[in-house]
């Protein structure tokens, strides 16, 4: 007799699907089995049931230039939660003169009473870190931070190649993951102050001014560098297919090499930059090709690219248009509730078996960033379950999330299936789409270290 | 209450692994949970629990030219049971005027009485059958099988390129999974004869006769010709870096392309035929060289090659020396029981991971080859299970291994890590690594044709 | 005082242009300098002054099924001449039972009374010489022929690998060139059979059950087999950017492997075959796409492919439309007048250097196939030169040509630049465009073999 | 009657080889012809008669660190001609402040009384000039300088991404020709830093913190600005089969890629720097490996490498020795004479044709660098011409060179072939292997610009 039993589901897996129940017991899953008998009993016949999402990429309130993102951690971690995620993973940012401690003190007293659901942090390495701080680096990952974040663009984040090595270096000692926004920055800034002084402010030239080539160049010349820092790497919204060569190469050569992309990679191209509300659309890299978007599911399915993040960073229609030239938009989409969604939607027209749909949006990055107990329906784990209604037919549109944000870049795309029921920890926190969790239950998940975290490709 | 509890392992499967019990009750899996009550208890403690591996190439009591391979269908079963492989899939050999259907029935009464594991079969395509019988194909496949069998070498079985292209276009069109033995035949025919005709007899003769180009080149046609014909293919036991980069390649195109390889191609190399008893090392492709090695692993990490398999076909060391000429030596190698342990031992020296292990071992296969019920651990899959000792120390000999012939290619080998106990469908038919099973308890698998057979990579 | 100065032109080599005169005594070259003094003196004032162009592909009176190519050895060579070629080279065809010193002698005999250029000949070796013949090979080349033909398609021509592997390994012994028509032919065989059965017997169907991946694959295939073999290769009408990418892998794995395109395939693509007298189009490999023309121009720029040549083969309107389906159209277009002109104003249009023109047109020609004192501007050499004014506007049209047909497939194309005057053996046989010579006046070109026919690419 | 007549040679062009004479007038060739008539004859009979050579990267007199090349412009000229070198290529190197004309001038002023052949100059570009001096790069190129060279290693000298792509993009605006120093420096700094401050001080330490993957991720990412800059650009000193690669691939885009390598990367290896006197071969890019040199040679002979130079940069055995660790030795090799006997007697060896051995070592750089009249035995050209002996028989020594430095590193090399005879417009300069010429008869060669700089690869 469990306390709480999912009853009659089709159990997906990373490795396989099959119908069974659940029974869970507290806050974890205590078996998976035929007939299990429960105090309470949820029929999730018709249903499949899969492990709760991990997205790994997200920038909840988060000041971007001088707007904030528009989701804070209460109403971002509930948009997750409606979307099938159960963890997040977002960032500390650490100012200038200020320890990581600090700021990873800071970034958990902001998250804290207001998360739903559990949630990690990566920390970032600006220059100023970079140059001084790297001692820090084992006191960090004691207070539960596995994963660093490093930016080849971005001005004053932006680490140069010798930096990079350095830090590539020091995190491969301590055995932290490193992970990197890779575009070749500083020639993007000539190419975005040449297009401004010919006039060229709209939104397309965001793209044209971050071609894919730059991106390729700098996610190509950080691999060899990891590869010489002898460090794992993994690589944060590839865009582009010709990324996808780099880094898929760099696996074929055994080196421990990975890669991430993001929904919007996958469902939108560049156009939208030339349409109405094209500001809305400036995110970066910039939105690339239909062919891009073939490669990258390929990537995906073949492994390739191991994880399927959103780098939801929302800001309002309002703030998207405040400024008139493409330089002064505040960047990034809002991806957060619909990632499971879409990519099931993918899966259903052949792009991905279900199985894969599972591993590169929950027991993928669970495992890649080594979250315990997290990303898989197993006895043992941590009871973050999800009912998802494969039939569910969906109109996407802003109204209908939770993300607090007045628009969406899917907003009119019909989908077919949609979480039903989520469970964090054993607690129900969606019925039947809606939320119905408390803010501040969510926990901070602290990171052990890994043995080998630089593991060649395959071995993740 | 279950009627059988295998408490405490460390499950392994191809998602994860994690501290839990199985529970089972008749033939199946009922539950995998914690603390599970049972009837009777074995207790797995400091061991792995991995389903139970599936060999889907084998040749057990197979003429081959005046020789039958030494295992008959018990002996052979016996072994790979012992060496924690519970099914096998073996080989219908059709004759010129025999109907395929009549030449399955043979097969399975040599089989039914003797196998101690669950078998499937594949069925032969020589070429009397190509020209004449593609239209049994929907026949064949409701008496239960799945899988079809082409030569592009070896005489009277090879099939041209029109006929290899119009079996695919038939096989595609009834959703059979095409399997192909991939060298180019005619050409190896003539180095063949131009090395005998000089006087070359030795066994290294054998490789020379047969090199890697010749393997890569019909393995990068044929795939040209199932992209043309619309249809998947598995090349077995490929042998070396070429092919699998035609492999990788064709899967990068999107191509349903799979790929074998077997514990000789990564284990042993091409200079056992020059060493003493080079004889006995003759098979087909040829053993190659450690770069293989090094590439078949990566090749296996990654996923472009999605089984291992044995290809299984012993000959006694007064057999394979009978004759003066390499041309004369029965050809194949004994594998069926070490295979579980040697791939162990790789992932325990770090070139896959565990998962990975027991995916191309167990999972892989019986996924590939619709097995029904086969290859996982989960409620509702046959109780086929191996408790495996992680730190068994083994040396490899005949004499300790139950294959029926008496010299092992691996003999003197140490690996740490062997099957302590084996389960089929619930029974226990090897206790502390000795069979304790009934000869003709097995059954054969008959397997349900698959929806969409030719399925891009990665979707498999 | 040379008895005749071509004097003022821009002479161009495959090395440089510079502006110069020519002396000529006799057939041959006697210098290259400023204010060369001649008993006869042509200004060439504003024109180029090339090597007479060599033709190494073309059919002249050749029977194809119940018909012979349209242009015989007079007008073929009048035509080719009018357009600047000054060497063709042409095939024997052996027929069963017909020692080939016997077609050689035949063939002599139809083309010595009427070329008005120099020729050679090469020898097609047909599934019944492969393997009865080969031991006149050295014969055959004493008679002055270097390089041999082999078929992958065309039924009773197709060498199978084993037949392919042998000729060229007796090719290599013998230091002969061995050149191949390489597309699967039995495969496209059988896909012609499914399309006609299917009712499909529309032009277009030509190149539709002819598809690139059964070029490539057979290119691939040969290039494999001519690397075991330790014989160089010549690849003939490569039409796609995939057989392109096997011809340049291997040459930079060292291997003497050549390439030869056609312009019809860097000019027209298939869509021509779904129009109005589409069945004129009909050639084999048949026409592809604009990206293969892209890739074939950087192929032939970058040396990756060395030679262009025509595969001339006239059938006049009436009889390219005299049955109603595709499998009964005589196949082969005509270009052998057109050839340096279309050649002339790619390079006019940037796609490759003048230097490069000519290499392909003239100088490479005669290099791989050793014609003696052919190709190139220089004391010693023939003079066969050719005077080609860079502006003359053309607009090609099948009744300003003189080839003996009655449509060309550039009808109303553009072009910029044409031959002015055309010299064989220092005789004016073209003035201001008309031919001025005499019917019988060219010769048979016996050519010595090369003392090593396979060397490396990069060393022809 | 010619006033001076080289007759009865072999003359070896990049197009062709052929027996002729050549006649002189004045400082040019008149005429390339049989039996030519001079005032004066040099029997060249049994020779070849090639172009003279053009090293176009030398560094004569050049300080580096606290000394000074030892090679003068005098001494460094008179080596180069009795090694078959006519026309030379240095350096102007504007100090902070200096404007780049004033550089220039006072460049030419060291040169002008010296040098006894012809020489040209690149420009080089330091950071200082790069931020603000690009304004002035036509009057540069009015100035007759063609070609402008980069760094992305040697700390003061080297150039981030943004500003090499500044650079490009005004260099592409006026047609120069961009040339580059490929390495990674930052990087490469932090590896040396690590290696000393571990007390690796030995020679072997340099060309360990000097990776190969290192130079091709530099490599990869310059060529990609390139792309995006739409400016051709030519990688120098290409040393490992890495950076090929790289190069290769642009091309095969279509992109203006060159590369040059040296004979140091071809014929010697690091195992040099563990040797005795292993300072001595301390130089940047540093030797490589035998399977690089291998994939050197196929890139000369496919075209893929365009030209063969020496980047000489003597030191003596002393200043070599003066500090303790790798840090401390000058950098740079001599190879300013040998270059030319160096690559003959590897294409004797079948590496590469006669004809691609005069394009890479005298028409290739003479054409990629636009030098007017030089590179070529055509009428009109210089008379920049070498007799050639391809039998005489030569052990390389320091002692038998006319090198300023009392060391080589081909020291005790046997070569088959060394110039005999050297012509410098006309003059002879170099009888029977020694120097007959004069101080100060050189000239600076005024390079006009191009029309087309960027013009793809296979145009050049």
């Amino acid at each position: 007799m469990y306390q709480l039993v999912i009853a009659n589901a089709e159990v997906i897996t990373g490795a396989a699907s099959f119908p069974a129940d659940v029974g869970i017991n507290g806050e974890r899953i205590a078996a998976v089995g035929m007939g299990l008998q429960g105090e309470r009993v949820v029929d999730a016949g018709g249903c499949y049931l899969i492990p709760g999402g991990v997205d790994a990429h997200v920038h909840l309130q988060t000041p971007v230039a001088k707007y904030v993102s528009s989701d804070d951690f209460r109403s971002g971690t509930v948009a997750a939660a409606c979307g099938g995620t159960t963890s997040v993973i977002d960032f500390v940012h650490p100012q200038p003169e200020q320890p990581m401690l600090d700021a990873l003190a800071a970034r958990r007293a902001e998250a804290d009473g207001r998360v739903v659901i559990d949630y990690g942090l990566h920390m970032n390495i600006p220059v100023w870190h970079a140059d001084h701080r790297l001692d820090r680096i084992a006191k960090v990952m004691a207070a539960g931070i596995y994963s660093f974040k490093m930016y080849q663009a971005y001005g004053p984040l932006c680490l140069d190649d010798a930096r990079l090595y350095e830090v590539l270096r020091a995190l491969a000692r301590h055995g932290a993951l490193p992970i990197l926004h890779s575009e070749n920055g500083p020639v993007i800034d000539r190419l975005r102050s040449e297009a401004l002084a010919a006039g060229h402010t709209a939104p397309i030239w965001h793209a044209r001014t971050r071609p894919a080539t730059l991106e390729a160049e700098a996610v190509g010349g950080a691999l060899e560098l990891a590869r010489q820092a002898g460090a794992a790497l993994l690589i944060v919204h590839v865009s582009c297919a010709e990324s996808l060569d780099r880094i898929a190469a760099a696996r074929r050569e055994g080196q421990a090499a990975y890669g991430e992309t993001c929904p919007q990679y996958l469902f939108l191209t560049g156009d939208k930059l030339a349409g109405e509300h094209g500001e809305r659309f400036v995110c970066a890299p910039p939105l690339r090709h239909e062919t891009d978007h073939a490669a990258l599911w390929g990537g995906l399915a073949r492994g390739e690219l191991q994880i399927l993040s959103t780098d939801h960073c929302p800001f309002t229609a309002a703030e998207k248009a405040a400024e008139p030239g493409f330089d002064g938009v505040p960047g990034g989409l809002p991806s957060i509730e619909a990632r499971l969604g879409l990519a099931h939607d993918a899966a259903r027209r052949g792009l991905l078996s279900l199985s894969r749909w599972v591993e590169i949006c929950c027991t993928g990055p669970a495992h890649l960033f080594n979250l315990p107990r997290k990303g898989h329906v197993a006895p043992g784990y941590d009871a973050d379950l999800v009912i998802f209604d494969p039939r569910c037919p969906v109109e996407v549109s802003a109204q209908g999330l939770h993300e607090r944000v007045d628009w969406s870049p899917y907003e009119g795309l019909h989908l077919t299936g949609w979480p039903r029921d989520v469970f964090s920890r054993g607690e129900q926190i969606v019925r039947d789409g809606e939320f119905v969790g408390q803010a501040g239950r969510g926990r901070f998940i602290a990171i052990p270290p890994v043995e080998r975290a630089g593991r060649p490709a395959g071995l993740a």
